[in-house]
């Protein structure tokens, strides 16, 4: 695992102020890591709506099927992440492991078990020995606190190099209300669905479905437009709780995603969206570079995306971008195998806005010694105008690099 | 790029015998690398048949547009390949090259430029410079002989380790007749018709249309079953050759594939495309193991072919094989992003033989050292049963080493 944050980490970490209605207590259960949290439990009031949206994987973990199957009853009172082993592909035993720990948790917190949600991250195949949550999640229920948000991002951490926090406040009504936000990468992204373990929570007060229908139309150009391996984790969680706290303060309490009063709110709530994928990006497995790919004058915005992430997903883009080298020749081979409508001839491509192809053919104004320059930043922009539509998109990525490749030959043994 | 001779290479290089009807020659042009050659030139005889299958890239070389539309009158004197430039996304310059290199060779052999197959490999986007040409075809055609495979097979290498050749013989009718092939890796290989550059020749009698059926029917469970990096080369080029030569022996002329008479020359052909193709994948940039991805139960061959192919192309499973770990939690999550059927609690691995996951677990009996013993072969077989239907299919890949990103973080620059 590596141990430098890395350079692409943001500066400045936001002060994250209390959710009325939402306390965090985390402990060190030791499951798999030494010295470390693992385990994070949010308490969270009565009357809170919850929303998710998931893994699109055929083999998805316990505890995303336990959260899939309790979801419909939008009613939370805790959620429980551990780090360290995904309860993934365990059979019957993960599935006892779920049940269990929701029946610890509830049995800490007076609540039933259904009102528990669970995400779980790290190894595959390995039983998750719930037991050990017997021992810390009834202190952790009585300790749990307002003001433990970075501490909870980083107990969720697993090849991480930072933890992930986002915030913002924005008026719903009258009231002003908060949105928080954390999540976790950093290898295995590609989204299809959200990708990793992302949790969102606000004193607004909205119903679970409208919650659901926002959280729906946010990951799309969010945690979806990430991907750092093109591998899809078979644990991807993204929750959204709402614990209604704001009422008291006058916020209107919304039961449609279409309320109008919705739209500060809604905006806010994809920009904490966004503000964390990108951070999941920034922290991408190895990453030297953050690669932002726009696509542009596609047939459709379907087709941009699938062409942004044959770019993004491509090894031989990326080593070429860590490598620092503009190879605009493979940036055509992976709009090329993307398999979407494209017109070589019309196709012109941008590197941190110098452009060095254009109608299917190098620029003849393509400036060698400015594009080289342009590639030791450490964003690098990737702009492709395909002239066949109005189809536009963008995602999210990072270079591929001989530190990816030692994280990941050495992780499990 | 690396010069040391990738240890998954053959140990044998087999002797490659004369095909009546084709002369080679080589020479070193001076496109890009220094001294080595860097052109090839096969002179073949009137009455050569020719098929092709070609990169299904929507931004395809010029040489790739220019074999398509000659491909059509089925009639072949000639074949120019040159390592060091692609000749892709090179605008009407490219098509310009193109036709002035037809012309040049046509003019070196009295033939019509319309009857000489082209192919470049190398770099994207740089302009051809076709004059060269001028300066080496001619006196190749007179200095062409039927001996030179292995020196053929070595021009046209760009960052492969090792020369690529097969060959076979066997009978067509009461004659004897042969089937000689070459090809080219090492990177940007993924299948999407054939991957890479390969010629296959052949004195047998076949129409150019019953070529163009094997041809199509051999490539499938070869060069379509072979991934390196998932990047499809918009340059990927596989061209037969039939002289007809061995008529004059009494060989049948074959007009159709399903001649009954064809069977065991296109069982000898398949095999040799086999060869040529696993050749590729153990010249992988980078390679330290050979990946053979095996699925069988699926609901379909195309089925498994997915969900194989999304195994062989993970950076995690990848990455996980060069570090010697059998990480089979990869391995399913591979499985479940591949958007294929597939029923986590049916689903059983093996490495080399060895059952590590089962029914959705992992398998009681599995023994660890006995796995990490297996896992320091060469050779890695991942075996996923589904227990779904009766589909199957297999892929041949390799694993994703430090070297890879080496080779492709600078191979431009």
């Amino acid at each position: 695992m590596s141990s430098a944050v890395s350079p692409l980490a943001p500066t400045d970490v936001p002060d994250m102020p209390a959710i009325a209605g939402v306390k965090l207590a985390t402990a060190a259960a030791g499951i798999r890591y030494e010295g470390r949290t693992d385990v994070l439990l949010a308490v969270l009031d009565c009357g809170t709506t919850v929303a998710g949206v998931f893994t699109k994987s055929k083999c998805a973990s316990a505890p995303v099927d336990w959260c899939r199957a309790k979801l419909s009853r939008g009613k939370a009172r805790a959620l429980v992440v551990n780090s360290g082993n995904a309860n993934a592909f365990t059979g019957k035993t993960g599935r006892q492991a779920t049940a269990l720990t929701a029946e610890i948790a509830g049995k800490a917190l007076g609540c039933s078990p259904a009102e528990v949600f669970l995400a779980s991250t790290g190894v595959i195949g390995e039983p998750l020995d719930a037991t050990k949550f017997n021992r810390v999640l009834g202190t952790m229920a009585q300790q749990a606190d307002p003001g433990e948000w970075i501490s909870a991002a980083k107990a969720i951490m697993t090849t991480d190099t930072f933890p992930k926090v986002a915030t913002a406040t924005v008026k719903l009504g009258k009231a002003e209300v908060t949105i928080n936000g954390m999540a976790k990468g950093a290898g295995m992204i590609a989204p299809d669905m959200a990708t990793m373990l992302a949790f969102v929570f606000t004193d607004a007060p909205i119903a679970a479905g409208a919650l659901q229908s926002l959280l729906k139309g946010g990951v799309e150009d969010t945690f979806n437009a990430v991907t750092i391996d093109g591998d899809t984790s078979t644990s991807d969680t993204l929750l959204a709780f709402a614990t209604g706290a704001a009422a008291a303060n006058g916020a209107p309490k919304i039961s449609r995603a279409s309320d109008p009063r919705l739209k500060a709110f809604n905006a806010a709530f994809r920009g904490v969206l966004a503000d964390l994928a990108e951070q999941v990006a920034r922290d991408g497995e190895g990453a030297r570079k953050l690669v932002e790919i726009i696509v542009e004058g596609a047939t459709s915005k379907n087709s941009a995306r699938k062409i942004a992430m044959s770019v993004a997903n491509s090894p031989l883009v990326k080593t070429a971008i860590g490598g620092e080298d503009a190879n605009w020749g493979r940036v055509v081979m992976a709009v090329g195998k993307a398999g979407q409508p494209a017109n070589r001839d019309k196709l012109s491509i941008s590197f941190n806005g110098i452009r060095v192809a254009k109608s299917g053919a190098r620029d003849p104004s393509y400036d060698e010694a400015a594009v080289s320059a342009a590639m030791k930043n450490q964003k690098i922009q990737i702009r492709i105008a395909l002239g066949l539509g109005k189809g536009r998109d963008r995602v999210l990525s990072c270079d591929l690099t001989k530190e990816y490749i030692a994280i990941n030959g050495d992780y499990r043994s």
